[in-house]
């Protein structure tokens, strides 16, 4: 019942023979013990998913033979999720996350008080490819190169809407309570929100800095949200703000 | 500005002196670098929230008088998490994320395809604790100890809600979409519940066996949920479903 599933940037059509990175190839083979006449299923964005049989295979090489299609491609929601990065296991988190939860692009963002000296985008790109093909997706996200969010915002589509979560660690007086009230609950932001187009802004555990939360409120496609009454850790500020998103806006009505 | 938070069973009033235990004598002094005359936040269920100062301090104990109290107790909404162990990894993060996301009880179920052994509680109370410590909950949640899926089914108090989400793993059949369509989007399921005590089941990575969905589906206070198109990770589904409780039932509103 279960055929492994993986993502391939090789054109996918019916009779194509495709040969298997080394990666890859070491997953199927040696992970998954697959060999000749096993079917798999492989997918790309721009092909949709498809089913093949291993032709060849070794611990160091393996074919596949492309035979039918089994679902046309679809795009996730245009949905961008940005975060600060965190503490190594925190940040593949939130990348797996963004993945399953359908996020079109990823991005991490510089801010103030990030404190995560190195973004390793190719690491970044081995997870959300995993996390594509656990996830039934049929794209893997795009993962953008890191960037100062002030650069970010500099170059903002201003028909994209921004939505910036900022749960400060522990500190309470940057709690969402008593931060002037210019957040609303996350349903409520998101069910009046004219534009499907959205990012969502994750900052670090420390939160904003007072110049960047001053810069972000000035400007007219920014929209604060809270996400309860208690504090959250960055990871689960990004899937709690995700899946409501997806919930209201997204494909998941 | 970083007031050192602890969670402590022993009764808070002005004027008590406490002491420490091993565990938390080690944070305050030794990872957070705390001594005499630090002030200190002590929270539990039953007292609320105190502010305390470090009278006393060394590697091997502190004591802390409590001065007065910052927040009245105020419990978290009657929501239950009721999931079935994963791997390690996984499972503590479920236990830390349900906190955050403020469950009240949290109750290890086993399941048919519960590929997990051992389940030890003490280290999910410790989870907990640091937890709630972080979010500036009030309370730690109750942890179950683990019981089998007929056994929590046959004590259920029918005026408890049971929200059952089934992500199957990489299984395309057991999807959703294909699943006999009995599940609603958990936004809508949730708007449409009649009670706000509720308690969400999380599958394992394997989903449900045949017998226990029969079950489940037969069940009056049983309400099965969908969390989109795509398959997610057991840990994803939970931090969903109580985020999209939270929102439409609980307290984020």
């Amino acid at each position: 019942m279960n055929i492994p599933r993986l993502h391939l940037e090789t054109a996918l059509a019916a009779g194509r023979d495709v040969q298997l990175g080394k990666d890859d190839t070491h997953y199927l083979v040696t992970v998954m013990r697959r060999g000749q006449g096993d079917p798999v299923r492989l997918f790309n964005a721009r092909d949709g998913e498809w089913l093949a049989q291993v032709s060849q295979a070794s611990r160091k090489s393996a074919v596949l033979s492309v035979s039918r299609q089994l679902r046309e491609a679809r795009p996730v929601p245009d949905l961008d999720l940005l975060f600060a990065p965190v503490k190594k296991a925190r940040t593949d988190f939130i990348v797996e996350k963004a993945t399953e939860l359908g996020a079109r692009r990823i991005r991490p963002v510089l801010t103030r008080f990030t404190q995560s000296e190195r973004v390793r985008i190719d690491r970044f790109m081995s997870i959300a490819k995993e996390a594509a093909e656990q996830t039934e997706r049929l794209d893997i996200p795009e993962i953008a190169e890191a960037a100062t969010l002030d650069r970010v915002l500099d170059g903002w589509d201003p028909d994209r809407a921004l939505i910036y979560c900022d749960e400060a660690g522990d500190d309470p007086d940057a709690q969402w309570g008593g931060d002037a009230g210019r957040a609303g609950p996350a349903l409520e932001v998101f069910q009046r929100l004219a534009t499907g187009r959205t990012a969502i802004l994750i900052g670090p555990e420390g939160g904003f800095s007072p110049d960047e939360r001053t810069r972000l409120r000035s400007l007219p496609f920014v929209h604060a949200i809270g996400l309860g009454p208690r504090i959250l850790r960055a990871d689960t500020a990004a899937v709690a703000a995700l899946t409501l998103w997806q919930a209201v806006l997204g494909d998941w009505a």
